[in-house]
């Protein structure tokens, strides 16, 4: 079956936020096996929303709506739908309900025009919003199906979640099973050259590659009558890619995060970890401490910006700095090994480099990195060259920091 | 004059990427004067290419295309803006040199398919790409203008600001003026109030507010004859912002962060800076850290995520945490202070919270954040109750502490 995305928005138009509804969507119409040709973007505009709305008709069979449900005149999506439609809007008294309710948990008074978003066309079947006022709707028509969703992302997302996504599962014939296969450490282009046969002759399931910053996900697809079938086919091709990529391979969950597992690793060993960081400035600290929970395990971070800082806070010698400058090998180590000494713990990670754009040389240039790690003691290093601008260098240097920590964690034992 | 993008590419229509050049070209034609309805994403499919840029060239006076300029054969804008334009391709030197230098520099190997990227459409004007291979065309057709662009986002903001930019300013017959207004510390609905008969009443320029976290982003545009007297239509209502927001305002530049208007302030005093971070630990140092040249004032950090670790590096009694707690107001001072004596800097900032999702009471729910900051041995310390999840609860705690920090740089002197 084939899915369009329509999102509604002036805001969009305008460039005033980015579009990640869409992505989402898109994102999640492929995992329940629905293809995708086109995606648009119309204002709060009911020429334009309907015309759109009229050539999806003509050329998918599930048209998702967002946005443009709000209580004001400007939000018309609805009021379209229904003209496209041909059919009432009615009071809906549960909506209603539920609006009310929101407004009296929250104190907030209600507007005449906030029962608008109560309206609803006449049969379709109502999605309650557990974070907001408008409810999602989804409409049958001409064999087609419109569904319509909240624009505030977070809204979006559990109305989907929750609702939609059994629905699109119900409404396909077959059943589509997706395992991620989480991969760090390897280039996309690398990566596809050790699976490229498995990726050109499977069609069911299918492989395809998501490529991110020093990592890519591999998402197998599968689909057949039934759950179990479908997972049977993933099954053999999940076991080859790990035969293939072996502990490059850190998740084979979804949500799952290198941080995670890097947390998750230290949490069964009963191990502590500090952090000492110094073009990064903290960005790697941020990360680990993403993970909820970890306070069982991160102690503290030192961020020695300056020279002397290094020296005070991680005990580095000055006479390692003079000689073999703050961004080398031996000062990374020194870094790593003086974090664990004054924070006491297990493990620490350091990272010092060039972010750039200022402070390269012809012998240590821009992007330069150096990233030390120790673990009861025992020390590696791995110098790395990356490109891109100060952001890019920085983002880098973190998610490597993790990917080294990592490595170190699996070697150690 | 209206303009439309066209994004191409089926990694879009897959999910896999968020569509951020659709969003920077919608707000780049917004600043330049052109009206925009229409955005759509196809995939990599001549056919349907071919058909979204017939719809375009109806409705639209330019055209913006990004993606599909690759070697692969995927890759198909050219070849179907060619042929909907009844126009050959034919190679182009400087391009195919161009490439060739690419690659040479790189140590990179050539292959025959590269060549392709230097085709271009005869008579067009050509953009020269300086982060890539894929040159940019500009094609006149039917009096209307197709834009074509590369896909990698900078590859095209670049070539944008370089070369696109100056030529739709020129293709407009009034001139486009825009003064970015960036406030923070005012929610987005308080500030429309205070503006309200602004946005009302203004037809020339034009003020739209654009909400970010904790920040708002008030764009006044004119349009004119010429840029000076353009100008001179924005210059008044500028100043009655200014009026009307005071030190609200903390930058009247597009680029100017927060972050880089407090590392001027403490330039220009001489002082220096520490960071002392419980929950957001390092997301405060990293966002000062991201600015360039900050190694002048910013001499360390300290993530004390663990009790101990407050104690330990920042000299915080032990009395305080038992008594009130380390997410607490006299614990948030003691932060700052104990930053400010054992980092030996002018200024400290320091923030101490419940980031969830575990870790809430009744008393201390989840969200409850402490900030403070240390000037010159002054302190200012104050309570925040931010909602949402744990990162946006973090991310929310250090903005806020970037602005506490402005404003008390600021009642300083």
């Amino acid at each position: 079956m084939v899915a369009e995305v329509i999102s509604v928005g002036t805001e969009l138009l305008l460039g005033m936020i980015v579009n990640t509804n869409a992505s989402y969507l898109a994102e999640q119409c492929a995992k329940y096996g629905y293809r995708m040709y086109h995606q648009s973007v119309v204002g709060d505009n009911e020429q334009r929303l309907e015309a759109a709305l009229v050539t999806a008709l003509e050329r998918s069979d599930v048209i998702l709506l967002s946005g443009g449900l709000g209580p004001t005149q400007d939000d018309m999506t609805k009021e379209t739908v229904a003209k496209v439609c041909k059919e009432e809007l009615v009071m809906h008294e549960p909506s209603k309900k539920a609006i009310q309710t929101y407004f009296n948990k929250r104190g907030l008074q209600l507007t005449d025009n906030n029962w608008k978003q109560a309206l609803i066309l006449k049969g379709c079947t109502v999605l309650d919003n557990d974070n907001g006022t408008a409810p999602g709707l989804i409409v049958e028509y001409i064999g087609k199906k419109i569904i319509l969703l909240p624009g505030p992302p977070h809204e979006l997302i559990a109305m989907f979640e929750g609702k939609v996504a059994p629905y699109l599962q119900e409404l396909q014939e077959e059943v589509f099973y997706t395992k991620t296969v989480k991969v760090c450490g390897i280039g996309e282009s690398q990566l596809e050259t050790m699976i490229e046969d498995l990726i050109d002759t499977q069609t069911n399931p299918t492989i395809a590659t998501y490529a991110k910053l020093s990592e890519v996900h591999v998402r197998v697809t599968a689909n057949a009558r039934d759950k179990k079938t479908a997972k049977l086919l993933v099954k053999p091709v999940v076991k080859e890619l790990e035969k293939r990529l072996g502990n490059r391979i850190y998740s084979k969950k979804d949500q799952v995060t290198i941080e995670e597992v890097i947390v998750n690793i230290l949490q069964k060993r009963s191990y502590t970890i500090a952090t000492a960081e110094s073009c990064t400035g903290g960005m790697l600290a941020n990360r680990i401490i993403q993970v909820p929970g970890v306070s069982s395990v991160y102690k503290q971070g030192y961020i020695t910006y300056a020279d002397d800082s290094k020296s005070e806070l991680l005990g580095v010698k000055k006479k390692l700095l003079k000689e073999y400058g703050a961004v080398s090998e031996p000062v990374a180590k020194a870094m790593a090994k003086g974090a664990c000494k004054y924070a006491q713990t297990n493990v620490a990670i350091s990272i010092t480099g060039i972010a750039g754009p200022d402070g390269g040389t012809r012998k240590k240039p821009v992007g330069l990195v150096y990233i030390a790690c120790c673990i009861n003691e025992r020390v590696w290093v791995k110098s790395y060259q990356f490109s891109g601008n100060r952001k890019k260098i920085r983002e880098s240097s973190a998610i490597n920091a993790l990917i080294l920590l990592r490595d170190c964690l699996l070697e150690e034992k």
